[in-house]
């Protein structure tokens, strides 16, 4: 299936531009009108026995105007019905509720996935290294709350949690045991990945990647059909969760967002407001993406704003408030499954005691510089990676593919313990200050054994050898993520990326963290560190080094700004530290951008040939319309109907010789006055149902878009009367509109296509796929020969 | 200069129809293609001489695509220039940063701005009861932190603060000291605001009322000269001090907004680039709105989503990520200034100690009520008392009606100690819960005398006579609080309604709370208290319901949702709250709409008659283009020029007689087919330059638009080019169009203007205030008569 999808996707992108306008893109009338222009009838009797009129196809662009106007004459209907009876009063309040009720829904179920992804990640990764004895479905975690113990690091040993080589063998150490775990663990590690693998190709092979271009491209008004279906969410579900355990370098954020969006899909169609119109349901996909990362991060408001900022194309007022709420109710639920046991919303959850120094937004920034180098490097090599296993061998032999990196990952990350475990628990123990108790190895520093030891604040210390020890792993640990997420993004498997580039900064940010407070602490005359640092005060917070890092890395490879720093914010709950983490956000976005204006979301979609616009890129390009319409110079004049010409045979030879969509009809040839446009589609079942149905309509019977047919001699054959079905209001440009402002009118109002005219007189057309087109060319050709030629 | 301003006003809106096309709204072409035309000497030459083309006129509304495309023009300018040299090149890097710049600046001073605000406030609020006798410069909270008294009730009795009766005549208490305090209260109140409507009155009209519906009519593109200017920020600032400290029920809040957008404007004036184009500065505008609600509440993240939610139009990604920066800064030079003299940024700190419970969501839904029947009453009788004040004797005597307002205020004002303090004092008490060491009235309540007393966490206990004291004072201040606000916003000073708002839904709040508080304390056997409320337990927190009623009538007033919870909960810094501030926010909001869709900045834009076409009104009627359209049936024809047999002198008897901001061209009279369309301040200025300049050209002469003048013998006068100054793409519908996607397309692309063609035929002409009066048509006509008339 995914072949399949790859395979029609490439022969799209490489056919004839004429073939692709029509087959592709697709040009079709906005028809608000239809009903206006009469009773409907003709519509009406369309409308019964054709189901899919007024649907698009697979790989097609909705037109949004008339999406609106759909939704505008239902809402009429149903104001108009309400005053008849009480039940159509109840009806129509229902239909006014029920945008709230879908929020709630979404809201509900996107939250419960979260805890339960939450909960069976957690078992599973644990379950890579031993089982519980007491019960084996919990984590080890769970496993050891029970347990007396009063130390973390002795909790961590409880006696009902055992390791698979001391339940196999009954030794717990020892290098037999060691190998026999390491063996374990990779094979486990195997099989999960491999079972994700499988049941993505043969279940649903949309259920692979972060989703996150296809949702925007799809958000932007293209149809993917089964991208957001019922069997995707089911097996992104489960695929997600075994994903994650298996160990390998991907996070659940993103793919998270995609199952909000699937539930999001679902629950459309229980009502028919946003089932039957992709203008509607791309406002509730909107919501439930915001409700995706709100369950990610338990960043509710942050959640919000992802949306608007990163992946929505229309965002109305509405749309922000219910966004909000459903993001809540998200929030919410996963909050009461509680999955991480600390009844904390947030993923992240940390608090630091020391405020920060002026002085230290010198290595912030040189965070936000190295957030910014990383986004570069790893956009520039994950694409190029994944264009190699879409052009070559490679994209063959997915699973082969899964299995292999699966398998490097499990071998290499064992030996080091900051990459065994789990990522997000490694970015949480990065993201930690060193408390009293805290028993790990990054908080191995060597006490002053005359100090009484407060739980908070306490002072910097002389790092002891475990730190340098961490230090060195962590580097390693550094190196192998960087190496590892360019090959694990993109695979056919759920994989996000939030979560490894997290990792990647926080990772840099405490070595950075932790050589400042080493400076700060051995070197207290220095004129920086003089003023803030004085003996014995707790100056530098090494965690909040790690959590810009963090920020700096996320924004370098997805250039969010407002909604990373709104998640972030949400994780710490004080404003305390905002300068810092957006010092770090606006200089990775700068530095990035200084090598590339997209993120690693628009590059897979520029990579996929989605016909995606991109509201940010701004066209500052003189050419004109007649630059862009078709058709060109010396292509063949435009396929147009004429309105009291046309037999219904020369219709029928123009729709099997072209593929367009739709075509424009004029007052006659000569003048090529414009007066509307027809479907395709409307245009084959009218014609087919008026031979069937309508007695003297044949071959020879001309066709009518006029407002009357005139009256004919008996002998000539019957007229066909059409203009019920022509869109008497298409979009126009003159041929001298500059393309900056045709890019804006395709953006702003969501059009298919746009007829250009020039004193009147039909020119030619421009679709959205031309529009793109031109876009990517004037990309790509040096700005000066464009300006002056 | 209020009057004269008022005047032009109501003229503009009463003259006949086609008047008021030209002068008020204006149409005018948009001239993208300007430069792509040529070479542009008639331009350059046109630009040089008369600095005001391409501007706007005062109360115009501007051309959105006009503005984009101009920039881009700039922009394109620059970047092809900064290849030349290296001063360009830093040149094009200082354009590029001026935004960034702005912010910071914005940021920088309406913090400053907002903290001597502050300062002002207290110090002057506190004049009217007293003054300190260590430095008469401090404030009596700034007085007595010295003071080494411990309670909260004996600090406030410091010695070095006097009342005025006892400084002046010796005794603090008797009867008499009461009277002269009393009289010099109303005293010092009556100065304040005598002395702020003076101001107002002579230096800057526009400096009155809360500002916020006239930056939302600027921001949708309308041109009001010097409401944002250097005066108007003086003036305001400076009365807003003394009108807050007047006692007078109104709020700093509004006005905030108004004074960082006047601080906006200032910064545009610095860099051409947003000082020369009216879009540009409505960004930085927008941005600066942000920063204004920012330094407000101590809200950023509320501040940019009340921006993006409230007063905005056009809010573009970039301008999301740079509101956020400039509401940042703001915030925190506030803080560093730091007038609370608590470190902290938010204006209400408050944090609670118990969480809420399910069954508390009735008595929260109720405030919703509440809030909502509030915000309904509020603007209802405040636009009527506005109306009536704008038509009536009223509104000319606007020093003595602020006079008597605040007059009425401090008489009644004083004996209660609610309504004496200020305003922001007030709600800070209610929304704090009641802690050990508490003294207010509102915390007397009876201690278990066994019970030992932790500073968190107090159990319920029963009120004494002290609550119940306070809860008759509280209702008479809510009573008081919501007759006297109507009356007040409107006058002739500063006024927001933020603030009151929140008191009344505070107060109300805080009655019910303690309510629900003694109820569940004393039938702790009812079963809807005996789930979670066990004796002895802290179940209810009445500060919690004074917060929820303040965001419930906050919502009421001003529709807000989304920023309106945001804004709350960085106050609360807890998402544990946001579940109740929405229940309250939306039940407010949805009962409110029920009596009708517009908030109070919509309903005064609309009393006051600006064309600001929102961006939430739903258009659903089914008329069409033709309905809407120019000349109507029985007026003249529209004026046209023709292409190439127009002379000279028809043009300026066409521009003598009319008053349009622009004209069509056309093809020829007989045909009408449009080719371009022309500004009359272009044309008037074409021509006066080319009668001074060209010789040869005469009235008979004849003007061209098309691209060669055809070679005519010597003896014919010589011809005028002005293909030039001709926009060659004007934007145009057919006849046929929906006015639902004609409203759309004004909207979504800002126009001023649209032309209506059919079969490329001219028809007609719609401008904004075309489409405006037909929707407050379409509104106020029974929906059922339009939908099948």
């Amino acid at each position: 299936m995914v072949k399949k999808k790859k395979a029609k996707w490439t022969q799209m992108a490489t056919i004839e531009p004429r073939g692709l306008i029509s087959s592709f893109m697709g040009f079709s009338a906005a028809t608000p009108t239809e009903e206006m222009n009469g009773a409907g009838n003709l519509m009406d009797f369309l409308d019964e026995p054709f189901p899919d009129v007024g649907t698009y196809e697979d790989f097609h662009t909705i037109d949004w105007l008339r999406e609106k106007s759909r939704d505008t004459d239902r809402h009429r209907k149903i104001t108009s019905k309400s005053k008849e009876s009480m039940w159509e009063l109840i009806k129509s309040l229902l239909d006014a509720w029920s945008g709230w009720v879908v929020m709630l829904l979404i809201g509900l179920l996107s939250g419960t996935l979260a805890g339960v992804i939450d909960l069976a990640v957690d078992w599973m990764t644990d379950l890579k290294e031993g089982v519980c004895l007491s019960a084996f479905w919990y984590s080890h975690e769970q496993c050891c709350w029970t347990s007396n113990e009063t130390t973390f690091d002795d909790r961590d040993k409880c006696p009902q949690w055992q390791k698979w080589a001391e339940l196999m063998t009954g030794h717990a150490e020892g290098a037999g045991a060691y190998v026999l775990n390491y063996f374990l663990y990779v094979l486990w590690a195997l099989l999960f990945s491999f079972l994700a693998v499988s049941l993505v190709r043969v279940f649903a092979p949309y259920a692979c990647g972060s989703g996150i271009p296809e949702i925007k491209t799809i958000l932007s008004g293209f149809i993917i059909r089964g991208y957001l279906g019922k069997w995707t969410l089911l097996i992104k579900t489960v695929t997600l969760v075994l994903a994650v355990s298996s160990g390998l370098s991907l996070g659940k954020e993103g793919p998270l967002v995609h199952v909000a969006c699937c539930c999001g899909n679902l629950f459309c169609s229980l009502f028919s407001k946003y089932s039957k119109n992709e203008g509607k349901r791309r406002e509730v996909l909107s919501a439930a993406a915001a409700a995706g990362v709100s369950v990610a991060f338990g960043a509710p408001i942050g959640g919000v704003l992802f949306s608007l900022e990163e992946v929505s194309y229309y965002f109305p007022l509405k749309t922000l408030w219910r966004s909000f709420f459903a993001a809540l109710v998200a929030a919410f639920t996963l909050r009461s499954i509680n999955p991480f046991g600390n009844s904390r919303l947030v993923l992240f959850y940390v608090e630091y005691h020391t405020p920060w120094y002026m002085a230290e937004l010198v290595p912030f920034i040189l965070l936000g510089v190295f957030g910014g180098l990383w986004g570069t490097l790893f956009i520039r090599a994950n694409i190029a990676w994944c264009r190699r296993r879409k052009t070559t061998q490679l994209g063959k032999y997915p699973v082969l593919e899964v299995i292999a990196v699966t398998g490097i990952t499990a071998v290499l990350a064992y030996p080091n313990p900051y990459t065994r475990r789990s990522t997000s628990e490694l970015i949480s123990e990065l993201f930690n200050d060193c408390g009293a108790l805290e028993s790990s190895q990054l908080c191995d520093y060597i006490n002053n054994p005359n100090m009484s030891r407060p739980v908070d604040d306490i002072p910097d210390r002389p790092a002891g050898p475990g730190v340098y020890n961490a230090l060195w792993q962590l580097a390693l640990a550094l190196i192998f993520k960087i190496v590892i997420t360019i090959f694990t993004f993109g695979m056919k498997i759920p994989s996000g990326l939030f979560i490894p580039s997290m990792a990647v900064g926080a990772i840099a940010g405490r070595i950075v963290g932790i050589a400042v407070e080493q400076m700060a602490y051995h070197h207290h005359d220095w004129i920086i560190f003089k003023n803030w640092c004085r003996p014995g005060a707790d100056c530098v917070t090494p965690g909040l080094y790690a959590m810009v890092g963090a920020a700096a890395c996320l924004g370098g490879v997805t250039r969010m700004t407002v909604s990373l720093v709104v998640i972030m914010f949400e994780l710490t709950g004080g404003l305390e530290y905002i300068v810092p983490l957006m010092a770090a956000a606006v200089t990775s976005k700068w530095v990035a951008d200084a090598f590339g204006k997209e993120g690693i979301y628009e590059s897979h979609i520029q990579l996929n040939g989605y016909p995606y616009l991109d509201v940010r890129d701004e066209f500052t390009h003189r050419t004109l319309a007649t630059d862009v319409m078709r058709p060109r110079r010396n292509d063949p004049p435009l396929a147009v109907l004429t309105q009291d010409s046309t037999t219904v045979e020369d219709v029928e030879t123009l729709i099997k010789d072209t593929d367009y969509n739709g075509f424009p009809v004029v007052v006659s040839r000569e003048s090529e006055r414009l007066i509307g446009f027809v479907q395709r589609r409307d245009l084959t079942l009218a014609i087919k149902n008026a031979r069937q149905k309508q007695d003297g309509v044949v071959s020879s019977s001309v066709v009518y878009f006029t407002e009357d047919a005139p009256q004919l001699l008996a002998s000539n054959p019957q007229p066909l009367k059409l203009r019920r079905i022509l869109n008497l209001s298409p979009f126009t440009v003159t041929d001298h509109t500059p393309m900056e402002t045709v890019v804006d009118i395709f953006r702003k109002l969501g059009l298919r296509q746009c007829l250009v005219t020039r004193s009147g007189r039909l020119l030619g057309i421009i679709t959205k796929k031309d529009v793109l087109r031109h876009m990517a060319q004037m990309m790509n050709q040096d700005p000066e020969s464009i300006m002056f030629n």
